[in-house]
């Protein structure tokens, strides 16, 4: 009766865990909501009467120059006609699924990699290509095995403050990856959200900046900088997958809402643009801060993490192997929200007993709280056994 | 390299045509763009803050259950639990593609129907099944036997001033339709763009609102009362699709954008709604009769159509077989616009020489100037030899 994706159709795991967290009192470490106090006010004024009628697919011009300048700077070669505005960077999800995947096509991804590309990519037939993910990044060679056994239709990775481990990879890494893509002919699928979320230097080069032959799309949004309830995002893509994607967009939803567009020109446009990315950084710094430090305190004996050098979570292995879905439950009982860690994983044999904990939406005080609650929870839940589990 | 649904892809129809209307001096009768004299204004004092942070994929509460109201007056029976805010009618299309669409599934319409309708299911893999349609509506035995010969995974009308032929279902045929789809619990996705915009007294019950069983998804918008560029839709849908259809929004773009929701709810509660309703009614009449005048004028030994008692637009039929892409070339060349008939019919057997014709956005003036025009270019157009054309 219904399509054969139907049967894949997994988008229920976070909906319940941010409706569980969004009840009062509750801390939530789940989700990865900007903090209100550092957001950027909405405001309308001299929004021009023309954004009220159709507009076109690719989006406001305005905007699209400032992001075709933006990327420039990065080397990303875009001209604006190459960039098309989006609902959010989830749409550019939905388009890339679109355009690549039939049910049974090879996509490479990293393990873990961002949950929500992952439930899209399935419910489209993705058959899932795992790399394994370090501090470093992929491993290149790894990558050029992958693809001379079973080549992906296309790569998405998240290099920098990856969504949910945190990392971000070495140059070296970048272009190796950049090697192996233009040798093969592999498409880059690149997303980028956590861009300018960086509290301590480290190599930001898109992976797309090094390309030279293989095809790319790269993602941005404006929901961690700006305002995630206005929906937009982009991408911006190769001559050959453009005009493929604005094809799509348009059977999709016409076009992006065009005020948001505007507040989005606008908020890039203003003079206090950087103070307010510094002002940003300096909040979401302080607040990793402090949630590392009470991870030290309350963690140091049932965990092991990195501090991040950048996004909106910590991505913590327990010590002992645990259903984290059994020990969110625990956890609600306490009024605690986290992300199981094993969603990240497409394969069956994740790894037991990894966190993820966003840092931006709780405030100082409920950081230091929850995370001493949380690490009571962990240790009166019984390990699982290890037979057992596997 | 690409998913086997891009070589469906046909988006550039459209899209061309629109750029080429855009063009300065172009009298364009080719889109459904709503008169920016009488469109609401676009104002967002007031709008609260709350509204920067992510939403529900839902939709905002107040939106969904005045919406919910409306269509409980209209006598479908959807709670505010049961309606989903979607970016504009054409966000519902793709969600309903991906909800019943895999390559091969036949799909029952109207012959003719909405082009981006059937390019969207087109490119999701539909086996199209068309319908002829009259006057009346589609022929409720017709609909009976298809459905006994190849069960269709839902059927898709558009009962109320139908696009592109302007046509509204006879009372009795709802009733019928409905019979038929309760007996055989194939699925109806009713979509009502229009449904204000009746300038003659003619029935308009939702064929959803006379359904026992059968499962229904009916269509709402915004873009043609309110502010197209907003991109504000709804959908409502019986208890056993609703939460399909939240689900596979939630992968598509996680909600709709959160201020056009909060402008769309202002509309709808604004004292000056039933008025405004009123004069759009009232200009979109006249305009109607314009062009129905100039129609009598030009067209009467070339052609025949019928008034529309509502939406935007005429449909005439050509006495002389004609390629209407041709024929467009030639109107453009004279700075004329329309859309060619062809493309809204998904059988290659489709009908030559059927223009369709846009009232809702010229100008009275330009009207009259185009339509004298475009009767001159269609009697200096070679008629199509009977023969080479079949």
């Amino acid at each position: 009766m219904y399509s054969e994706r139907v049967s894949r159709l997994t988008g229920s795991l976070i909906r319940e865990i941010l409706a569980l967290t969004q009840q009062p009192g509750v801390i939530s470490f789940a989700g990865g909501l900007p903090a209100a106090e550092v957001m950027p006010a909405l405001d309308f004024t001299g929004v021009p009467q023309v954004l009220r009628q159709y507009g076109t697919t690719e989006g406001e011009p305005a905007l699209r120059e400032r992001i075709a300048a933006d990327l420039k700077a990065l080397g990303v070669g875009a001209a604006p006609e190459r960039v098309l505005i989006t609902a959010g960077s989830q749409q550019g999800i939905d388009l890339v699924a679109k355009l690549f995947i039939d049910p049974g096509t090879p996509v490479a991804l990293e393990a873990p990699s961002y949950l929500a590309a992952i439930q899209s990519f399935r419910f489209f037939g993705a058959r899932f290509l795992p790399l394994a993910l370090s501090e470093q990044g992929i491993d290149p060679d790894e990558l050029r095995r992958l693809i001379a056994h079973d080549r992906p239709a296309f790569i998405y990775l998240i290099p920098n403050f990856q969504n949910p481990a945190g990392y971000s990879y070495a140059r070296k890494v970048r272009e190796e990856i950049a090697r192996v893509l233009d040798e093969s002919g592999v498409p880059l699928v690149e997303d980028e959200p956590y861009r300018e979320l960086m509290y301590d230097p480290v190599d930001r080069t898109p992976i797309a900046s090094l390309l030279k032959h293989a095809p790319w799309i790269y993602y941005g949004s404006f929901s961690k900088t700006g305002l995630p309830g206005l929906r937009i995002g982009f991408t911006a893509a190769s001559a050959d997958l453009h005009p493929l994607l604005v094809r799509i967009k348009q059977s999709t939803d016409l076009h992006t809402n065009r005020v948001g567009q505007w507040w989005a020109g606008q908020f890039l446009a203003n003079p206090d643009y950087p103070a307010h990315l510094e002002r940003l950084r300096s909040r979401y710094r302080a607040q990793r801060d402090i949630m590392a430090a009470a991870l030290a305190r309350h963690f140091s004996d049932i965990g092991d993490w990195n501090v991040p050098a950048g996004g909106l979570f910590f991505w913590v292995k327990l010590r002992q192997l645990c259903d984290t879905r059994a020990l969110l439950t625990a956890a609600l009982a306490r009024n605690v929200a986290f992300m199981p860690g094993e969603p990240f994983y497409t394969d069956q044999d994740a790894p037991r007993g990894v966190l993820r904990l966003n840092f931006s939406h709780a405030s100082a005080e409920q950081i230091e709280r929850g995370i001493a609650t949380l690490a009571q929870v962990i240790r009166s839940t019984p390990a699982l056994d290890q037979a057992a589990a596997t």
